[in-house]
């Protein structure tokens, strides 16, 4: 297996589609010039395919040791894999000058995040948290717990850690048990168990922070009684450096489908001291800053590994020799031709590659808008970019998984027998891009979410700023012939969504199982439109390029792979709509015994 | 987990579907009344439940372990179980009573094996693959290789192996390179290296009878010249007796995604004695008698593993408390409901629920054919069974099993979190479920031999029958209102079945890959129809029984499942269609370097 990065497509999309350029009036976006970013991004994808590659099989098959005092050790290589990335800066790519960071744009850190992930999903989790953790910290935090905290987090000398999860509660987080008790020194006495603390414990970094979830004594019930907590591991001494070890541990490691290297832990919490962060009861509201943070980021993880997978499964389907075209012979030397030539094993490659493709641009599309949300200048914009996070944060985070984990599907039916054996990536791939469509909210509670709470806010804003941006574009370019497959296939699909958007308005306030029932399906008919648009706005890219007489064939290549979406996955729309507009009544209609 | 067979859903389907006591008159059926076979399936699910099923998690987690002198011990429990499995007669069930079986139908030996593979796959793939090779020897062994073989692989003392992958070839069994030279005696010596032979080394049978795919020394190059042989590790003694040590071993265990319970072998055959079986340089032919036994038999392990995946995710969906219900609390005294009360968990497990059961009429439905065209003694009824097993053994087998993972992992999604540990099964349902997809040829070498070979088959003649028995079935119950729906949907599936046929036969013949580029989405869509042919059939049976006055929810479930079928799986239909008459010139347009 070797992985390579993407650098060239992501240029494609920053420079030619994006327009990164065009932004430099903004903070951030102004150290940020396409050759600056292209140097970056080479560097970046030589770590991940020299440093970050090799060690992926090494974590699956070594995985995480915790020993009995608590400790854990990563799989051997990644300590120095870790210390090497911390040394080059790139923890704090992203993150705020004040810091130490480098201050670019989200946008870049999200390629960056891209290609680690492909390289060593387990791995790239550690810092990935730990940026997660930083901005939670970096949103709600204290002057002086910045000052404490953030330094040390954005270098990567330590690591950060989300506690949500308990064992009787994992969606439902008003169930929370864990208990904080005032110390009356402003500190709390934190006692309870978390479960399934990616990253929770191990031996890259030289503390661990984590922000714990857990219910003030006397606080009310549900979700409403809930705070946020900084519990670090070693508690930070006068001079910021670590100190006192906290009451705090790992009590096992989770034995698990995939990503082993990266340490899954039980955390047992016994009075451990930890400092309200932001306000009493008010933790949910913050930890859903880094938690939207962290569901973009998990998307980000299903193109990752799903590329990866793609890229095995291509090299394979070069060397694999079997059978003969149906075409002719095509290498007529050998004693068979290599199984690309066979339209079926073309048509799963050309799917992964349609919907990654896709995916990345809308991944990066949408990373976009979240840095413009922050720092455009325009608050038109900066309305419509937080509308459509709010939107589309869920349609990334579970469409992109889905159809990263197909991918991984994909790879593993183009090895054939040998993809069931662990001599090739695939089972890793596979095993590992499951977690994706669970954490951070399983992909059904994405769609729940979409319906239920981000569809309808501010009266329907965000959807409709959406469909009247696609709608300006079908309009702009109708008459540009060389775009016309494109655009007609983006307003069907947009068409389809908008119809879709309409059923949920009328029957889903009426009842809201009807919303439930369809979620899903409307959350891909919404993936798919999106995709739709992406692919239109490249394969206008990709024309304007040949228009001014660029002959590399990555263009004419983007054009047919656009094709294939429109030809091969966007008739799914169709059936998505059919699907939810069938409503609940047969969802729902049996007793739970009838099951 | 606790595995329950669905005897009662196999009896509705043998009793009030299949309408097994019609078949009386036939050798095999006479023995097989309805209540004799509703007291072995009774019988067989205490064996699986009790025996098998428990067993499933301790393989997985133990795997088959080789020693250094190659013997392969399986894991606790297996050897004990093998032995109640053969003493109480179970791998004789479908065998031929000359040889010690019990002469039932085929029919009723799916009814086991899919008890048996989904309480404990790996388990069930031992007899199953013996039984694969007692086909082989039944249908082209000489009476002496039948007497010397069957009895003891009909009680199972003996086990039975197919071994025809070797590192260089798959798919492409031209490629073989294990060579027999003969001994002089009648014997040859077989000498080379087969790999992923399941079952091919273990400690629960006193013997093991590999059948061997080799090349005479001289034969022609390819197909041509392939033969398959009878390869004893024991080589039987005058007496029958498992006698002289044979020159093969186990020369190591694949490590692998799933199924270790299962022994994957690496056999190496150093100048092993082995005996034709049939013609020489006609191996291949015979092996297929035994490959598409077996592919049949895999069909029925896809539908078995997404039973045993959906019935665990039932359980979970019924215990885990986890949010309130849209439409009110369910379970107000508890500090939440059972997430079965959510729309979207509720819609994933209706999908595994409507695909299984009419995936299990499928199976019976074509196990029942299987039957008829052996024993039949109508021409016509023969004719038409033989043309439907030609044309639908790849349906079953690809399409079930598609399905069967799907079922497995939809099963994972309702676990949330807890499906991507290994403290719940359903991460072992997934992983064992993925080598359906794969062994006994891809589910792309399916769609292939569907399209390429069986469609075609006597001028189209199976898949004319199959369109006809549908629209005689949809004349027929034209006027019943309870059947409409039923109707109506078989009736629009059928037509799109028929409009992808004549595409594929108007555009395949003068470009082959257009067939190909269209296999998968026309096995898919032949998919549907049979299953919306099954629930057609299915749902008349359970009118009829309401209609008779019987009062068990059995039968509104039924109807109401199949109306789920309708609403939410069947709009795929259309997209199938869709995508499959784009044609191939998107899929093949780049070059491979483009990839």
């Amino acid at each position: 297996m070797s992985y390579r990065a993407p650098v060239k497509d992501q240029m494609f999309l920053l420079r030619e589609v994006l327009k990164l350029d065009s932004h430099s009036n903004l903070p951030g976006f102004a150290d940020a010039s396409t050759e600056l970013v292209e140097q970056i991004l080479e560097e970046g994808a030589r770590f991940c395919e020299g440093v970050l590659a090799p060690l992926d099989t090494v974590g699956d098959k070594a995985g995480c040791v915790r020993a009995a005092d608590g400790s854990v050790t990563t799989p051997p290589g990644f300590k120095d894999a870790y210390r090497q990335m911390t040394a080059a800066g790139w923890t704090g790519l992203g993150c705020d000058p004040e810091y130490g960071g480098q201050g670019l744009p989200a946008t870049i850190n999200t390629c960056f995040m891209e290609m680690a992930s492909s390289a060593n999903m387990a791995f790239a989790m550690y810092p990935g948290l730990t940026h997660g953790a930083y901005k939670a910290i970096h949103f709600g935090g204290t002057p002086e717990q910045k000052s404490t905290y953030l330094p040390k987090m954005v270098s990567g000398e330590w690591g950060g850690t989300m506690n949500l999860t308990e064992p009787q509660c994992g969606t439902d987080l008003g169930l929370i048990r864990t208990k904080a008790v005032p110390n009356g020194d402003g500190s709390y006495a934190l006692t309870g168990q978390k479960i399934w603390i990616s990253a929770g414990e191990h031996d890259m970094a030289s503390n661990i922070v984590h922000l714990v979830l857990a219910r003030i004594e006397g606080a009310p019930a549900g979700v409403k009684g809930i705070s946020l907590f900084i519990v670090p591991k070693f508690i930070p001494d006068a001079s910021g450096q670590p100190g006192e070890r906290n009451k705090l541990e790992c009590a096992g490691l989770e034995e698990k489908m995939g990503i082993h290297g990266n340490a899954t832990c039980v955390m047992a919490y016994d009075g451990a001291k930890g400092w309200l962060l932001g306000q009493e009861n008010a933790g949910l509201r913050l930890m859903f800053v880094m938690m939207n943070e962290a569901r973009l980021g998990v998307g980000v993880q299903g193109i990752a590994i799903g590329e990866a997978a793609y890229q095995a499964a291509v090299e394979f389907a070069k060397d694999r020799l079997q059978g003969r075209s149906l075409s002719g012979p095509k290498n007529p030397e050998g004693p068979a031709d290599p199984i690309i030539v066979h339209p079926d094993v073309r048509r799963l490659l050309m799917e992964s590659k349609a919907v990654l493709e896709g995916g990345r641009a809308f991944m990066l599309w949408t990373a976009l808008h979240g840095d413009l949300e922050h720092v455009s200048t325009d608050e038109a914009t900066k309305t419509k970019a937080g509308d459509y996070m709010a939107l589309l944060t869920p349609v990334v985070k579970a469409y992109l998984t889905d159809r990263g984990f197909q991918a991984c599907s994909t790879a593993l039916l183009v090895h054939g027998g040998w993809g069931f054996t662990e001599h090739f990536p695939a089972s890793q791939h596979l095993r590992d891009a499951r977690i994706t469509m669970i954490y951070e909210g399983t992909n059904g509670v994405q769609a729940l979410d979409l319906v239920g709470r981000k569809l309808g806010q501010n009266g329907g804003r965000g959807v409709m700023a959406f469909a009247q941006e696609i709608d300006a574009f079908v309009a702009d370019h109708s008459a540009d012939a060389a775009l016309k497959p494109y655009v007609d296939a983006l307003a069907g699909a947009k068409a389809k969504l908008l119809d879709g958007t309409m059923w949920l308005m009328q029957n889903g306030m009426a009842n809201p199982e009807a919303a439930g029932a369809g979620s899903s399906d409307y959350l891909h008919l919404f993936g798919l439109t999106a995709l739709s648009y992406m692919w239109a706005l490249m394969a206008k890219a990709a024309n304007a390029k040949i228009a001014e007489g660029d002959a590399d064939p990555f263009y004419a290549t983007k054009l047919a792979t656009g094709r294939f979406f429109i030809e091969r996955l966007l008739p799914d729309a169709a059936a998505h709509l059919a699907k939810m507009k069938t409503g609940p009544d047969t969802v729902m209609a049996l007793p739970a015994d009838a099951f």
